[in-house]
């Protein structure tokens, strides 16, 4: 098949456009800034969210679900709450369409919502009106609840699951007893997604705070993994939120201690999103196609039969069906391609295309000699091997293109991190090849935004495990106690 | 603890809505018509999809997400469809809140949509207005696709699970080369829903067809899994759809067939929802609490230690630990409940009314005798049995209690399912003992009306294992050739 992607030295942005719906991952749809997950996409979000469902539960959450609509009002409970998400949405004002008499189809003005419902950006408000009426003691606490959901937030300038304005996502929300047990929660969610993100999606990432001008609206504190894509932008794949006593005081949310006193209840939320599988295709992908960690594919191995004739067919056929038994009972995903209507070729390039992790061919020669050839997906490596023992040396295959993947990325984003002392070196580092820059800054938000205004970088986050240095900052010269990372970012 | 449910007996439909808040499945929201289902009824609903989306999948189908929002235009396409589902829906007019300048979020005029969207109440027609661009050629024929997602149609009585203006659902969407093979699909995944219901939710159903008139906007045919409530009213389980050509016409999907030819798309159209979380409640529960089948219950075991000191409940502990280890090893999933908040009796009570299938009690003389105290849910029987093999036995009760649910719901249906020749026979039994009755129909729009008109039941369905059967119509006394199947229904 002919692949024709853009390479992602001509145009990384169009090389990104390209392979999502070359891959039949999605697509743009009818409506203006929603997607289509097509099959193959979505078995890759679906792995995704069984891995971190797993990780959920396994610290102790359940989920739940909760209205899609929020009323208007309230919005306005937290005041930077709704400045940050009650602005761009979807707002249902009618609850019937009505034939005109003439044919057309138009809204019924006489079922007009007395008030409008929003179509939820995030949960919180919703969330948070419910569990006032779950809790009343320090016995009911904590409450440690995900939903899977999605949402909408009117985007003007979409591109497919790196901004959308309808998307996937799904968001942790617990009420604690103490600031301290929030405070952990907000850390520990963090650490999941950065274990996630590592360890599944074969992707480095900082683990860093916001500064301020970057939290949630109705945030005390962020907490962020940060994440560098191949053309040196960076992309936050996920935020865990410290949200104090906000929420409880804007929804009225009290609760009475061991030693009988009453107080507001502490919350988090914390949330990842189909924003992850753009990070996951623009971190790992090459100019053939995708390159998927084998945690996350879902066709871990491909076997392309040759053959000239149907016996030699069958005789593969017969190989295949062991070497498929076997590794089926490893867990390991694979398809058997014996298509007819297609040539090996072909298939070749459709697999390389959609990223399958190894590919094995087998041809008459092979059967003769007891061999296979085995390719990489990811080093673009082949080399012809033993039928014997086969299962076994895939299965540890897998593990090594996954370690590959991981280890790859992060010296990439080694390479692409750099100190500066000055603004100069700052500007010309970020011009020249882009990646995390790692400087002093003076903390205050009016030099963030200058910084941004003239370079377009952003304060990705202030690395947790950052040291204390002494320094002045780029840009005002005004002293500084330790550095942090900027960069372009998606 | 005091669970203070009404008796079926003197109210059902309170007794249901009051289980439902009690044992922690649902709540209504804020939001009118739309619930918070909570985490318990959330895990059943987990454990629901995970069967069923393996049943998609064994049957050859795969997931994708298309969006929640569908142009107004797209209805008014497919001309039975609109009339369907157009008129009571969730409207989305602008996409902007502002500020008013005092303080007051309103909706901003300036940002209204040129062509207003529907909020899903279905997808099919956006669903087939993406399938175009998929189809050219029988080679690209079937697509067997299914989305999990949520849908809104704006109800005007809403009942948790039964009937909310928003629910989560599945719906599959095929597209077929061929007639017949839509057909067969149609009638594949009918099959699908019964051997869920069946042998998952241990709920007995009719597999039928739907008259005409209660056929799905937009079908040429529909077939549907009845099932019986303990009220004696019927519940619409699931439905499968024949769509025949009517969507491929309207949004003009053509394929080239093997032969050369350009022929429209053949469909069908599937799902459930979580509305089957109402039947299965209704079905089983008694006046104690929810009774759940084993292979959907979030818990199927708890163990409950009774002691008296501390040292007594470290020696329990000790057998707790190897049961669970070992229960858990064949998949079996316990809660051991040593909350030392609570009393025993309060947790039989609680752990009752959330119908866990087995309970596990043990007390200092059950460890002097080598016992535990074992309680069935279902039949409210308890023995006390040995320690020894206790993991194997606990095993096959399980399997037993599954087995003696789906037995009890359909000796239950069996009383209640009647045959009767004459229009005061059939409103006699309505009215004396509901269920499913099975009387003669003369065939027509206008006679089925008529009886709904004048009795408030409706045919549930036209059984798929009828035997033909010359008769008369109940009402009409016109000829007719099988029976149906009336009831009043949910």
């Amino acid at each position: 098949m002919s692949k024709g992607i853009t390479s992602r030295k001509t145009d990384y942005s169009q090389w990104y456009n390209e392979l999502v719906v070359k891959a039949d991952l999605a697509e743009h749809s009818a409506v203006r800034g929603c997607m289509v997950i097509k099959p193959y996409g979505y078995a890759i979000w679906e792995k995704m969210q069984a891995a971190l469902d797993k990780m959920f539960k396994d610290t102790g959450h359940s989920n739940a679900y909760f209205p899609l609509f929020i009323p208007k009002s309230f919005f306005s409970k937290e005041a930077s709450h709704v400045e940050g998400f009650a602005t761009e949405c979807a707002v249902v004002t009618h609850y019937r369409l009505k034939n005109d008499g003439s044919g057309n189809i138009v809204v019924d003005e006489e079922a007009k919502l007395e008030e409008e419902l929003i179509v939820r950006p995030t949960s919180e408000t919703i969330i948070w009106n419910t569990y006032k009426g779950w809790i009343e003691s320090y016995r009911d606490l904590p409450i440690l609840v995900n939903q899977w959901a999605n949402v909408v937030r009117w985007e003007m300038r979409t591109r497919l699951f790196l901004r959308t304005a309808e998307f996937l996502w799904q968001e942790g929300h617990t009420a604690h007893a103490t600031r301290e047990e929030a405070m952990e929660e907000t850390a520990r969610m963090l650490g999941v997604y950065a274990d996630f993100a590592e360890n599944w999606m074969a992707l480095p990432v900082v683990r860093g705070r916001k500064t301020e001008n970057e939290r949630f609206a109705g945030a005390l504190d962020t907490l962020c993994i940060e994440a560098l894509m191949q053309d040196g932008k960076a992309l936050q794949a996920g935020t865990s939120h410290f949200l104090g006593q906000n929420f409880a005081k804007a929804f009225d949310v009290k609760f009475t201690a061991k030693d009988g006193k009453l107080d507001y209840v502490w919350a988090t939320s914390w949330g990842v999103s189909t924003r992850l599988m753009g990070a996951l295709i623009m971190a790992h992908s090459d100019d053939q196609g995708l390159v998927l960690p084998p945690k996350l594919a879902p066709i871990q191995v491909v076997i392309v039969p040759i053959y000239k004739n149907e016996e030699e067919r069958q005789t593969i056929g017969g190989l295949a069906d062991t070497l498929i038994a076997e590794l089926k009972s490893k867990g390991i995903s694979v398809k058997y391609d014996d298509r007819d209507t297609h040539r090996p070729g072909f298939k070749f390039a459709e697999w390389e295309l959609k990223g399958v992790p190894v590919r094995i061919a087998v041809g008459t020669r092979d059967m003769e000699n007891g061999t296979v050839e085995i390719a990489r997906r990811d080093t673009q490596t082949k080399e012809t091997v033993s039928q014997a023992g086969l299962a076994d040396r895939i299965e540890q295959l897998l593990e090594t293109i996954q370690h590959t993947i991981y280890e790859k990325a992060l010296g990439f984003r080694d390479a692409n991190t750099v100190e500066v002392e000055t603004y100069d070196e700052f500007k010309r580092v970020l011009d020249e090849q882009g990646g995390f820059v790692s400087a002093h800054w003076d903390g205050t938000v009016e030099t963030e935004k200058l910084i941004k205004e003239e370079t377009k970088a952003t304060i990705r986050c202030i690395p947790l495990a950052n040291k204390e240095e002494a320094g002045v900052c780029i840009r005002t010269g005004k002293p500084s106690t330790q550095r942090v990372l900027f960069a372009r970012a998606y």
